[in-house]
C-alpha cells in the first residue's frame, strides 16, 4: 500500500466507532475510511483494501454486539483470515440532541416535559443519572442505535415513556437525520461529537444508566502469510523466552469453537483444555451456529498469547482442543489495554 | 387461587408467546392473561398473582433474549423467588402483514416490488425463503419486534433494503398498528395468529432465513416454601432413588454465578466443577452484572436435575460453587422438552 496506512471503521463520521479508531491510529498518521456496517469492515479488511479495521465488540452495560461475534463466527466462510490483533477502550456518554422548543439557546424553556413528574406513569427522577438541560415536551419522536436505548433505560423510562423509538444503523446517523427534520419534533441520543458536527442543541447529558459506561473495541487485521497477526510487532515479540506470569496478564486471546451435537459434555471438555493449561478464562460467549437448530458456537477469552514459534500454553491449549472440539479458530492475540 | 389458575404471558394477544403458553396450558383448563413486559410476567409470578408465567428465553436463529437472562440475573433484587419450571418450544414462522395496493383480494397485483430485481442493489432473490404473494412496492415503512428482524435478514436484504424499521414491543402490537394505519403503506412482521385477529392480508410468507426457525419459552413459578419449583409433581418426583442416566437426558437445571472480579481463573474453576460432577453443561451465556464496570454474571444449563432430598449430582455440584463462586444461584429444574 502506498502513503499511508488505511483503516476502516464502522462509521459514519463522528460515530462512537470512529471515535475510538481516532484514539487508537492518530492522525495524520493514518487515513481512517467509514464503512456502513460492521460487516463492511470485516470485508474490507478481508480483501486487503484497507490494513485494519475497527469495530465494536461489547458495552459494559449492554454486553456483546452479536452482529461482530456473528461475524467472527463467518459461517458464511467470508472472513477466514480476520484476526484480532488489538483493542480500544472508550467511554461512552449519551446525549440527547435536537433543537430547543421556541427558546432561545442558553435559556432553558422551563415548563413541558422538564421534569419527570410531567410524564404520566413514571417514577421519581431520581433514578435517571442524565437531567434535561431543556423543555422535552415537544419531542415526538426518537432516533438512535438499538446498543443505545438498552444504556440509557433509566432516562427513557423516567422522560420518554411511550416516545416512539427508531432505530437507525448508527448514533451518528441518528444525529444526521434530526438535524434535517425541521419540524423539530425528533431528537438523536448520540455522542457529544455527533452534535457538535451537525450543530445540534444538547437537550440533556449523560443519559447512560452508568457512570461508567463504555465499549471496548476490536482492531482487526488480516492473516499473514506467516498466519501472525503482528501490527508493529506489538504481540509478535518475545518468541523463544520462556513464558512468564506477566506475559500472561499483557496479552489476550480470542478463540471460537464448536462442539459435536450429540455430545453435550464436550463443551464442559473444550473449556477444561483451557483450565488444563493454566490459562485465564475472561470471557465466553455463545451464538446459534445455523448449522443446526439449537447447535452453538461458542467464544471464549483468555489471558495470554498464541506465540509463533508454537510453544507456550495458549498453543498447547489449542492443540488440546483438536481432540476435543468439532472445531476451533484462533481469532488473534494482542496486548490487553484494560487498565488493572 | 380460587376457580382455574392463572398463567401470565408476554402479550399481546396472538404473540408467540401467546402461542407457547396455549400450547403448555391448554384452555379451558388456565385462564391466561397478557403482560405488556417480560418484567410484567416476572413480576405477576413474584407477587404470586399468577401461578406461572411464561417468557421467551432463545430464538435458534438469533440466540438468546437478553431481557430474560437480565431478569434472571435479578442485579435489583425484584425477583428472589422465580423458578423456572418448564419449556415450550416452538416453530416461528413470520408473515408480512399489511393492505395490496389496489389489488382485489386473491389476485396478484404483479407490478412493483415483486421482485428483488425491482430493488436497486439487491442480490439474488434465491437467496430470501420467503416470496412475495403480492406487490409490495407500496410498502414504505415495517413494524416488528427486534427479535424478528435478525431472523429475516434474507427476506429483508432481498426485498426492503434502506425500507424503515420500526422497533415495537412485540410482533403482534405491529400487526396492531398496521391495522390502524389506514395509508396502507405499512407492513407488519408478526405471525399468522395476529395477522388472522387484525383481518390484515399475508402479503409474503415464511419469511424466516431458516426453515427449523424456533424459540425456547421458559415456563416460570413462584419458589415454594421449601424451595422447590414442582407444578404437577414433573420435576419433583423420584427422591431417594438412585439417579440415572435417563434421569440426566429427562431433566435440565439452570444455574446463574458470579466469580470475584480478581480472580479471572475462578470462571474456569466453576465451571470444572460441573464437569467434577458428570454433568453436561448445553449451554452458556454471559451478561454484564453491573456491580462493576467489565464484571459479568453467567448462566449456564445442565443435564440434570436438583433433587429435594439434596442427592444427586446436581446438589453435589451446587455445593461446590459455594467455594468458587462468589455468588451463586439455583434458577430452576424442568422436564426437558426438546425432542432428540
Amino acid at each position: 500500500m502506498a502513503g499511508k496506512e488505511e483503516v476502516a471503521f464502522l462509521g459514519p463520521i463522528a460515530s462512537y466507532t470512529h471515535q475510538a479508531a481516532l484514539s487508537h491510529f492518530p492522525q495524520p498518521h493514518y487515513t481512517i475510511v467509514p464503512q456502513t456496517t460492521i460487516a463492511d469492515v470485516f470485508a474490507a479488511v478481508q480483501s486487503g483494501s484497507v490494513s485494519q479495521g475497527v469495530v465494536p465488540f461489547e458495552n459494559s452495560s449492554n454486553g456483546s454486539v452479536i452482529f461482530t461475534l456473528d461475524l467472527f463466527a463467518d459461517l458464511a466462510g467470508r472472513n477466514p483470515d480476520i484476526l484480532v490483533c488489538g483493542e480500544v477502550y472508550l467511554g461512552v456518554h449519551h446525549c440527547l440532541l435536537g433543537r430547543s422548543k421556541d427558546a432561545p439557546e442558553g435559556q432553558d424553556a422551563g415548563t413541558g416535559r422538564t421534569t419527570a413528574e410531567n410524564v404520566s406513569g413514571s417514577p421519581s427522577p431520581a433514578k435517571s443519572r442524565g437531567k434535561p438541560l431543556r423543555d422535552l415536551g415537544h419531542i415526538t419522536k426518537l432516533y438512535s442505535h438499538h446498543q443505545a436505548w438498552g444504556q440509557c433505560n433509566d432516562f427513557l423510562t423516567t422522560y420518554f415513556k411511550g416516545v416512539e423509538r427508531i432505530d437507525v444503523s448508527s448514533t451518528s446517523k441518528a444525529a444526521e437525520i434530526v438535524q434535517q427534520d425541521d419540524s423539530g419534533c425528533s431528537a438523536a441520543i448520540s455522542s457529544r461529537m455527533a452534535g457538535e458536527l451537525n450543530g445540534l442543541e444538547f437537550l440533556a447529558e449523560n443519559l447512560e444508566d452508568n457512570e461508567g459506561n463504555s465499549t471496548r473495541f476490536l482492531v482487526l487485521r488480516r492473516r499473514r502469510d506467516d498466519g501472525t497477526a503482528r501490527p508493529d510487532g506489538s504481540a509478535g515479540a518475545a518468541d523463544g523466552e520462556a513464558e512468564t506470569d506477566d506475559e500472561h496478564a499483557r496479552y489476550k486471546t480470542l478463540v471460537s469453537f464448536t462442539v459435536r451435537h450429540s455430545e453435550p459434555g464436550d463443551l464442559a471438555g473444550c473449556l477444561a483444555v483451557f483450565q488444563k493449561f493454566g490459562l485465564n478464562l475472561t470471557s465466553i460467549n455463545s451464538r446459534p451456529s445455523n448449522e443446526a437448530t439449537w447447535h452453538y458456537i461458542f467464544f471464549v477469552e483468555i489471558m495470554g498469547r498464541k506465540r509463533h514459534d508454537g510453544s507456550g500454553a495458549v498453543n498447547q491449549a489449542l492443540k488440546g482442543l483438536d481432540g476435543v472440539a468439532q472445531s476451533w479458530r484462533w481469532l488473534g492475540s494482542w496486548e490487553n489495554a484494560l487498565e488493572a
